[in-house]
C-alpha cells in the first residue's frame, strides 16, 4: 500500500525559512537556466471576474527528482466569511515512478517563495552597495518580500513603505510589518540591524531608493520613469496577468530587461502591456534571472544603468522550496503519514 | 485550522459501486450539457516518449458544487519494479469558497468511470435489444467497461473478448475478467445472467455484435467498416492521443457520431486521425452524449444505423464520480481527516 505525507501550514512553518526559500529559489532558477526545470502552460480560470479566480501551475525540477503542481484559489470574498482569502495545495510527485509523495498546504511557500524571488531580482541585480529599498504596495505580500531581502542582501539598511492606494502607508500596519519582518527572520536565525518606515510619497521615496520592489494589483503605472535614479534596480512583482501593470513602459524601455520566464512575462506579467504597446519587443529582454544565476549571461554592467527584473511566479519555484520542506518533514518525522 | 480528507484506494472501494459510477457519470455529461460543467485545458507532458507521461485534466461541475483536478502519472517500467504503472490522484475544492476538500487515490475511480463512459454509450445510443457485446481489448480497463456495461445496459446477454495482439484472448486472461466482473457486480448489488467468453476472430465477433467496445492503444484501426453490420453501436475508449486510432477511417466516416468533448475527440480521441485524413470534419459530429442524455439532441434514430461514440475521457467525469466517493465516504466517517 502506498503513502502520502501530508504537510499542513503548521508543519511547513517549523521546516522552511525565509533563508531557505531563498536558497530553493534560486537553485530552482539556476536548474531551469540549466533545462532541469520547466514550467509547463498554466490552466487559469475566471469564476467571476475581479471576485474569484484559480490556477494550475505545474512543471518538472528533474535534478530534485520531482514534478508537481500548485492550485492556487482566490476568493475575495472570503474574509467577510472568516475565511482565507487564498488557498494554496501543492501535490509533488516523484519523477522517477510517478508516485504521489506529499500533499503541502502553500500558503506559507506561496508567500517565502515570492518575496525570495523579489530578493533575488535585488541580490543579483542592483548595485552592491544598495542601501535604500523602497516597497510599493502594503499588503500581506509586502511583508514576505521585506523579510527576504532583508535576509538575502546584506548592504540594505532601511525600508521605506509606500501604499499607493492611500496618501501614507497607516503607521499601524508598518507596525505589524515590522513586527512579522522580525519574526520571520529570527526564525531563520539572521540577525543584522535595519528600519521599515511609512512614507507618504512614492516619488520621494523613489527619487532616493537604490532598489524598488513593487508588489501591488496596479492596472496602471505607479511608478514614473522620471522617478528613479540612474543605477536602480526594480524587482516588479505584481503583475500576474493581462492587464495589470506597475511600471510606466516608458521605464520599461529604458531599463535593462530580466524576467523568471521569457514567455509567461510577455503574455500575463509587467511585459505584456508594454510588448502589446510595442514600447519593447521580446528581444530588449537581456535575459531570464536564472541565466545570470548559472554564469549564462551578463547581469549589471555599469552602476548607472536601471535594471528591471519582473517576475510573475512559476512552479519550480514552488516544487523547490516545496521539496526542501518536504524532505526536513521526512528527516523530522512532521506532517501526517497516511494510507494512499 | 482547515481540514482536508485524504480516501485511499481501500476507502473508495468501500463507497463507490459501479452503478454509482454510471450514475455519476451520466449526471456529469448532463451537467456539461447544460453549461454546468466545464473542462478546462489539459496538460500534458511526456517524459519518455512510449514509456512515461503525465496528464493534469481539471474543470468544475457547478451543480455538484466544485471544481478540481486530476493528476495521472504512466510510468510502464513500474510493474518490473513492484509498482503500479498507473496513480492517479484527484483534488477537490469546494467552488463557493476555494477550499480544498478532499484528496482521492483516484485508481479506483479511473477504472471506474471509464467504464461508466463506455457503457453510458451503449446504454443511449444502442439498439433497445441489444445482446451481443463485443470488446476488442483484454486489458486491466476491459474489465471495467464489461462491468460497467452489464451494470447499465440490460438486454446484453453475451461478451465476446477479442484480444486485437494475440490470436485467442488467453482463456485465463478472461477467466480472471469473469471473477472480477462478477465481483465488481456483486459489490453493487447487480443480479443478472450472462455469459463471457474469449474469441480468436475479431472479424467473426464483430460480425455478429449488436455493440461493440475499443479499448485498447492501437494506432493502426483493429475494426474494420466491412466486419460491423447495421444497427451495431461502437463506443471507442483506447484513442486518447494524438496518432492512436482503433476504428478505420471509412467505418467512422459512414457512422453517427457521438463524443464526450467535440473538442477533445478532434485534437486527441478517435476523430483526430479521420479528421486529419479529411475522412470527416468537425460537423459530422452529431452531438455530445450529454445532450442526447438531457434530451438536447437526438440519438439513434433508426434500427439500421451504425452509431460510434468516442470517449477520451474528460474532468467533470472524475469529479462527479469522486464528488459521489467523497460524500459517502463523510457520512461512513470513513478516510483520513487531516489538519492542514
Amino acid at each position: 500500500m502506498a503513502q502520502i505525507r501530508v504537510l499542513s501550514a503548521d508543519d511547513i512553518s517549523k521546516v522552511l525559512s525565509v533563508t531557505d526559500a531563498v536558497a530553493a529559489v534560486e537553485d530552482a532558477y539556476r536548474q531551469k537556466a540549466g533545462g532541469e526545470g520547466t514550467a509547463w502552460p498554466m490552466v487559469y480560470e475566471q469564476f467571476e471576474p475581479g471576485v474569484s479566480d484559480m490556477d494550475i501551475r505545474s512543471g518538472e525540477l528533474s535534478a530534485s527528482g520531482l514534478f508537481g503542481l500548485k492550485l492556487t484559489a482566490w476568493f475575495s470574498r472570503n474574509p467577510s466569511r472568516g475565511l482565507p482569502e487564498i488557498y494554496g495545495t501543492t501535490l509533488l510527485c516523484d519523477d522517477t515512478t510517478g508516485a504521489p509523495l506529499g500533499l503541502l498546504n502553500a500558503s506559507a511557500i506561496t508567500g517565502l517563495r515570492t518575496g525570495a524571488a523579489a530578493a533575488l531580482g535585488v541580490k543579483w541585480l542592483a548595485r552592491k552597495d544598495a542601501r535604500n529599498l523602497m516597497v510599493a504596495g502594503a499588503g500581506h505580500m509586502s511583508t514576505f518580500v521585506v523579510a527576504a531581502t532583508l535576509a538575502a542582501c546584506e548592504s540594505i539598511e532601511r525600508v521605506e513603505v509606500w501604499d499607493p492606494r492611500k496618501e501614507e502607508a497607516p503607521e499601524s500596519r508598518v507596525e505589524l510589518m515590522r513586527e512579522q519582518v522580525a519574526q520571520i527572520l529570527s526564525q531563520a536565525g539572521v540577525e543584522r540591524s535595519y528600519q521599515i518606515v511609512a512614507v507618504a510619497s512614492g516619488e520621494e521615496a523613489a527619487r532616493k531608493a537604490d532598489a524598488i520592489i513593487t508588489v501591488t494589483p496596479a492596472t496602471e503605472p505607479i511608478i514614473q520613469a522620471e522617478w528613479v535614479k540612474p543605477g536602480t534596480h526594480i524587482s516588479a512583482v505584481g503583475a500576474d496577468m493581462e492587464g495589470k501593470q506597475e511600471l510606466s513602459s516608458k521605464l520599461v524601455s529604458s531599463a535593462r530587461l530580466y524576467v523568471d520566464d521569457r514567455a509567461q512575462s510577455i503574455a500575463s506579467g509587467e511585459l505584456e502591456v508594454p510588448v502589446s504597446q510595442g514600447a519593447i519587443t521580446a528581444d530588449d529582454i537581456v535575459a531570464e534571472l536564472g541565466e545570470v544565476i548559472a554564469g549564462k549571461a551578463v547581469g549589471r554592467t555599469s552602476d548607472e544603468q536601471v535594471t528591471v527584473f519582473d517576475t510573475s511566479g512559476i512552479a519550480v519555484q514552488d516544487l523547490a522550496a516545496s521539496r526542501m520542506a518536504y524532505d526536513r518533514a521526512v528527516e523530522r518525522g512532521l506532517g501526517t503519514t497516511v494510507e494512499f
